[in-house]
């Protein structure tokens, strides 16, 4: 069978969030490039598989999705097995854990943390544009919020969703990871509930 | 056996999310206000319910939930039956298209269209804020090009994770719902297919 492809640049966090999962399932892929540079994203082949022309976009033989955790949520539930099973969907209380700490991500974790990977290593190394130092402050501020109420989850749970890995944990790897490559990665030594998973 | 209980005022459009949902699968309910006017939402009893202090949240028993869209989900998830599954869990392919559209929402349509809802409606009539008309106009040229999308989509499929209602449409409904007390609701005209469903 031929594998799965995934349309993007692997260095994207939304392409990034897909490859997590298919890692963790240990599926076999192809990762395709898009040249944005050559406006690939925007070209009519790439139209048909995302008409937004965003990234990333996905392919499983006839099967064309974009939006990355639409994807993921595909992937983790196409390779399922008894052992990897990172939605839960099985169980209604696990699988709305999963999703509560799924939608906490996508709307109150990232919103805090982006701008800080948008201020401090984007737009300074990939734009040339100087970081806007208000911008990355007063993320700082909302992010050690949303990291207290992290830190009292995890202090109670292994895991996000409970005591058990989840799709909504591999969520939060991509945009940490570049995180961690900021001058504020040492924000997270506060928060060793945080820190430790 | 009690009815769940939603937290949070139903004219929000979070709430309203969960309830659409709850009225579509026939569920028993009861909607708990918060008074944010009194700072309820930041009460130690709604911390407890949530932890970020927004609304909704939810009970079931001694379940607590917050996030609109994984309440919602739940409520879909448990009430589901053959002639009402509003998710398509049990299909691949099927699920993957709700899932996308869903995404969609959350990230395409939505950031489109609320900024008009704000500056038409919640500002000017709720926050005593003149309309910014900057605002409203480049939300317009965003939204249009996403209508077009959606009137391809919906000129090939009846609904739009495919030829089956699902949440991918539902959750569309309550921001839409207040779009269409705009003074733009016409915009929707020029699009023939999504103004039917």
């Amino acid at each position: 069978m031929a594998p799965v492809k995934v349309f993007g640049p692997a260095m994207s966090t939304n392409v990034a969030r897909v490859l997590v999962c298919l890692e963790e399932v240990g599926a076999e892929y192809e990762v395709v490039d898009i040249d944005f540079k050559a406006m690939e994203h925007k070209s009519p082949e790439h139209l048909v598989r995302n008409p937004f022309g965003q990234i990333p976009a996905f392919q499983d033989g006839d099967l064309l999705l974009f939006e990355s955790r639409a994807i993921a949520k595909y992937v983790l539930r196409k390779y399922k097995t008894d052992e990897v099973d990172l939605l839960r969907e099985g169980n209604l209380k696990e699988a709305a854990m999963v999703d509560v700490w799924t939608e906490v991500d996508a709307h109150t974790y990232n919103p805090a943390l982006s701008p800080i990977v948008y201020e401090c290593l984007i737009n300074p190394l990939m734009r040339g544009l100087p970081t806007n130092q208000t911008v990355v402050d007063e993320s700082l501020e909302k992010l050690k919020k949303v990291l207290e109420v992290y830190e009292a989850r995890l202090s109670q749970h292994k895991y996000l969703a409970g005591d058990f890995v989840s799709f909504a944990d591999l969520n939060h790897f991509p945009y940490t990871f570049y995180f961690m490559a900021t001058p504020h990665a040492a924000l997270f030594d506060s928060y060793p509930h945080v820190k430790k998973p």
